[in-house]
């Protein structure tokens, strides 16, 4: 079997552009890579524009019984953006780093994975890649999905380390062990439309809204857990229809976030957001979406596995975090125990995106130290 | 001196365009009737687009010693807007109403002034139009610039008439003897951008953005007076300059108006609107403008001319208004008594705007008593 070098396939998958949501090439040289390896690959490709066409991929190697071992990510990446130097789309290395779109963000961890498993024996077991091409869009077409067709074959890994660059200033530094939840909701208050000179007239929506946007700035949601910050709702946005001086609008609205921690679910913090807004003006409209369910990776093997693997290889302890932007965690998690770890970030969905080699070839020892330890019973 | 018919003069301003601001053409014909009864023709162009250039004429006919009574309008008209049946700058007669882009808003009330001034005696004092172009936009180089031009002279009227529609259902059922005093203002709150999962390091300028704008709307300005409504604060727009459900904007705004009566001055409104938005946020910005203040005609000899000339031709008790949106009537108060008098106006700014034939005809008989009387010492 050969052994892989992770530089040199990071650098291949850097070099087929693959902007999200994505499909083909990119998966063909993935593809290529693990059948060299003895992984049965699965691919199916659904959806269309906007959202899709999006391809995902399952590659599995089962030697018989013992632990699954799942890796997931993702090949698509945002959009080059203007001001790289050379083209973003063709990997070159510079001053020791590996520069390209998705670099960091994170074709390199794909292929560390790759690597190490390349590199290890795997005397029973399943290890598995669970690859999609949407993660950085809305995620209609993408690990919901690979999930969906997993349940359908009864497969279910017992645990899953996902690839995301998790680490701030040094490699191994940070490690997800879960995240907030996220919910964005929309409040609207109506009223009737007229002129400033003629208020009886009309009905001003605006210092209703106003009054709503005060009293959800003001809840207290919670005081934080030791795993996890306090919950926090932001408003993102206001606005009216209209703007005229002298014309008092039909509607006012507002946008906003709430980040919040495993003391709360979504459908119950709804319940008290359309509460509060409506005890202010009962005939307002509150609309909301769910973008995940707060979730935590209770302390256990997986857990174990990566930080022995990063003292082992770095010499330091990972912070254990819940903080950050959301993954596909939130997904995997309905499956099994999921850890989070990867590059360093700095440079994530950036112009001039890059990753050091030595810390590629690193993620790539850690990740071999973390499969070889799971497919241990 | 030749008797001139007002619906004829109306329909002759109609079918020259003047959009505003207008110059040229339009008081070209204006000047030819008024030049015809033998007053001396004062016409000045100020300013560039797009707030000009802009026409205005003063023409006087003084007689000797006596009262000197001022007729204001302006020759400019709003867009014509798409709908029309035919063209909006050619005047028509349908079902007894003349049809054309200013038939309501104001020619017609103009050429019932000349019609009026062409079927009176005048034996001594002194007749005057003060006559824009640009009532309808910001009014730049308009009325104010005829003031000046009167100040300059020291021209003084002893009373003004000015023909706006006031008129509601019926000619003759109101007259603007005052108006409320209007204020935009603009309030934005700033803080610092960024995205919602690292609250710590953003600040949300929102939330203080809705306690300022409840806050105000929670003033209590006034009870109103015999002569005018309560004064009202109106917001008219909300704003953020992101819409992103992931960022904390970086900055927040509202709009608002508030319409005053004369128990307010706008300076001491805006110290109010600053401390209260400042009790809230220290650091917020509040710009201001004051389009107009609160004035108010001293019952006197013009209302009564006023009163009594509709009394007699329409045999019905107008209104005493201070109701409804501003007229140059805010400018010309510095000079004299102002009192606002004209045609039903249902119809003002709209497609197919009109005038009943009848009406602008009883219209130039009420201004004729209305000169007629406010020239006898
Ligand atoms: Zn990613
Ligand atoms: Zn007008």
């Amino acid at each position: 079997m050969p052994v892989i070098d992770p530089v040199d396939l990071a650098a291949r998958l850097i070099s087929v552009p693959s902007v999200t949501p994505a499909s083909g090439a990119v998966f063909d040289v993935l593809d290529e890579a693990l059948s060299g390896l003895g992984f049965t690959i699965h691919r199916f490709t659904l959806g269309e524009a906007p959202d899709g066409p999006t391809e995902n991929m399952v590659a599995i190697r089962e030697r018989g019984p013992g632990p699954h071992v799942g890796f997931a990510g993702h090949l698509d990446v945002v959009p080059a953006g203007d001001g790289w130097e050379g083209d973003a789309f063709t990997a070159r290395i510079a001053d020791g780093r590996l520069v390209g779109r998705g670099a960091n963000d994170m074709k390199s961890a794909i292929a560390a994975a790759v690597a190490a498993v390349s590199a290890i024996e795997q005397p029973s077991g399943t290890l598995s890649f669970l690859i999609t091409g949407d993660e950085e869009g809305y995620a209609t077409f993408g690990t919901p999905r690979i999930i969906d067709w997993l349940n359908d074959r009864a497969i279910r890994p017992d645990m899953i380390l996902i690839g995301e660059p998790t680490s701030e200033t040094r490699l191994g530094d940070t490690v997800k062990i879960g995240r907030r939840g996220s919910l964005n909701f929309w409040i609207r208050t109506r009223g009737v439309q007229g002129h400033v000179a003629y208020p009886h007239k009309a009905d001003n929506p605006v210092p209703r809204l106003a009054k709503i946007v005060a009293a959800l700035s003001a809840l207290h949601l919670d005081d934080g857990t030791e795993a996890f910050p306090p919950s926090n709702l932001e408003f993102v946005a206001l606005g009216t229809p209209t703007a005229a001086s002298n014309l008092i609008p039909g509607e006012a609205s507002a946008q906003g976030n709430i980040r919040f921690n495993n003391l709360h679910t979504g459908d119950r913090l709804i319940a008290l957001l359309t509460e509060t807004a409506q005890a202010v003006d009962p005939g307002c409209e509150v609309r909301t979406r769910i973008s995940g369910e707060a979730f935590l990776t209770p302390p256990g093997k997986l857990y174990e596995l990566v930080t022995e693997a990063i003292r082992a290889e770095c010499g330091i302890a990972p912070e254990l975090s819940t903080g950050g932007g959301t993954s596909d965690g939130r997904f995997l998690i309905k499956l099994c125990p999921v850890v989070d770890f990867g590059l360093p970030n700095a440079s994530m969905h950036k112009v001039g995106e890059s990753a050091g080699v030595d810390d590629i070839e690193t993620l790539s020892r850690i990740y071999r130290r973390v499969f070889a330890g799971g497919l241990e019973a």
